[in-house]
């Protein structure tokens, strides 16, 4: 119960108690299979459609983070979750699979860290006891939506961004051991004029920044108190153009520090080009990798800022200009509950 | 802070200061043009696109509420909205334009009301002072994207409901004057298994019932605590068939104090069929007619219950049913800050 200005700090120490976080194949052979509960050998996942796939792997991501918190989904108050595809149709189905009261988000890749900052705040305000946030994409229900039919076998610029086969959730609760969600800084639209879907990563960049400079000016910190500040999906191009943009606006900022989810999720010689994107990016690798990482010790506080370009196809057919967020959510390590 | 299964009770009375509603020539020529704001000739907006249009709609709406609560936009902390077109571009479009922390929301028709109880759970924990809530829809640009392009003429049967070209945007704050948020209960997903998307009323006529019923046992109270519930648009049919669950369900219902927004909007001489719906029909009725209503001492308390119907044309072309859902917001005429 605290803001300060775009930034919520949370002083009831709501947690995440559990995740749960599922992949497809190309993930499976990516950087850190090991960080997922479920590795899919198969696109389809047994359905007659990708969207339906996608479905069914949020659902699962649901399913084993309920049943890792040692609830069931009776115990879940509230889900709040979106995705990609047009009217968030797998998110939505999947809410029926779950019958839980459902508060539907779009924010694009951005979805991830703007359902955990509600869920928290619902949390921490006492209006829900454990609350589900989370998010999914599928690689090929997302080419065929925004760009291609995969069968065209169209090429793509470097500069372009490979959407992510995952899903990720979270149980937030008072009750219950796991990292605490400190604050977290809502985005607001940053569009500089970028009108390249193929540079997805180059049209957040200044939104990432512009979100990371509120947080540390709201809690009055700079970059050196995280550990880490990971990104949600800018790839290599937007990586570098955020770095630039902090020296430009003379924020310190530790190169090393300074990390990207879509660039940990697939091996080097995965052909991802600027590497991964898409609503699974940022929630898959922060609700099982970097998540561990806080497990094991070797990351106590970090900032997770999940970045969304909330274009459409009929906007870049319109020639309208890519308007994109990002909100970020701290996540520090905690012991058991006081 | 307070909560009761699916309903959150708001204890520290957030207000709705004002509010900002925007509609078309259509609606200007409906049941109650002196409800808005501003009324437009031209269904274009001067804008080169529906969507366009529809964004502008939106903006001015915004710029009404704020500018009839005597704020300026700097001093809005947060925006909680989201619309029907594919990924809430003209949403966000004009979130660019306000430049204010934005929460992207997606519950097709029920977003009003999504977005109102998260903005009255914000100010009432304190995580905002003053936080815009609102969405819009556009006849022509949801015709195109759901249906078929208007030029085609296609027919539709007398279950269709027609879309409301309309914006509603409200300013919920702690300071001030207005009507008091009391309580708001979320809706679970709720799909009977119906199809046919030119009866949206009855696929979402159950969902309504659900939340109704549940917002009424979490409170306590029977029916006539309210001196209205109002349904989002459930439109003729779905208003039979929300009657008929009633009844079933053992729950008494005056038939003449559960009235629809889908049915206030339009004369019974304008051709549209089952009646209104849209994200934009609650929105503008709720922030506009209702709340006139309520300022001249006619309602005291009324329950507005937006509806959704969460299908796409893509999910309807793979066979899916319908999955529909349902926020009620409980709002209560209150006096001046205690």
């Amino acid at each position: 119960m605290m803001l300060g200005h775009r930034t919520w700090f949370f002083e009831n120490k709501p947690r995440i108690i559990a995740t749960g976080t599922i992949c497809g194949p190309f993930e499976g052979n990516g950087k850190i299979p090991n960080d997922f509960d479920t590795i899919h050998a198969d696109l389809w996942l047994g359905q007659d459609s990708y969207e339906k796939a996608q479905k069914v792997m949020f659902e699962e991501a649901c399913a084993k983070a309920i049943e890792k918190a040692g609830l069931t989904k009776e115990k879940i108050e509230f889900l709040l979750a979106g995705d990609l595809i047009n009217q968030i149709t797998p998110t939505s189905f999947a809410s029926r699979t779950l019958s839980t009261p459902y508060i539907g988000l779009f924010g694009a890749c951005s979805t991830s860290m703007e359902g955990l900052a509600l869920a928290s705040l619902i949390v921490d305000s006492d209006y829900g006891k454990n609350v589900l946030a989370g998010t999914a994409s599928h690689n090929t229900a997302t080419e065929k939506q925004f760009r291609y039919p995969t069968e065209y076998g169209g090429q793509k610029p470097p500069t372009a961004q490979w959407t992510v086969t995952a899903a990720g959730a979270a149980v937030v609760s008072k009750q219950g051991d796991g990292p605490v969600v400190t604050s977290a800084t809502l985005g607001r639209v940053i569009d500089m004029g970028m009108t390249d879907p193929f540079n997805m990563g180059g049209a957040m960049a200044p939104a990432a920044v512009d979100t990371i400079s509120a947080h540390l000016k709201d809690r009055n910190i700079d970059a050196s108190y995280y550990d880490y500040i990971f990104t949600g999906d800018l790839g290599s191009i937007g990586r570098e153009i955020a770095l630039d943009l902090f020296k430009k606006h003379s924020i310190p900022m530790d190169k090393e520090k300074f990390q990207d989810c879509g660039l940990l999720i697939y091996k080097d010689d995965q052909p991802v080009l600027a590497g991964g994107s898409g609503c699974g990016c940022s929630a898959g690798v922060t609700y099982g990798h970097l998540l561990n990482r806080m497990k094991q010790g070797e990351i106590k506080r970090m900032l997770v800022v999940a970045t969304g370009a909330l274009l459409s196809p009929l906007s870049f057919q319109q020639n309208e200009t890519i308007p994109c967020i990002a909100h970020a959510v701290a996540i520090e390590a905690g012991g058991a509950t006081g």
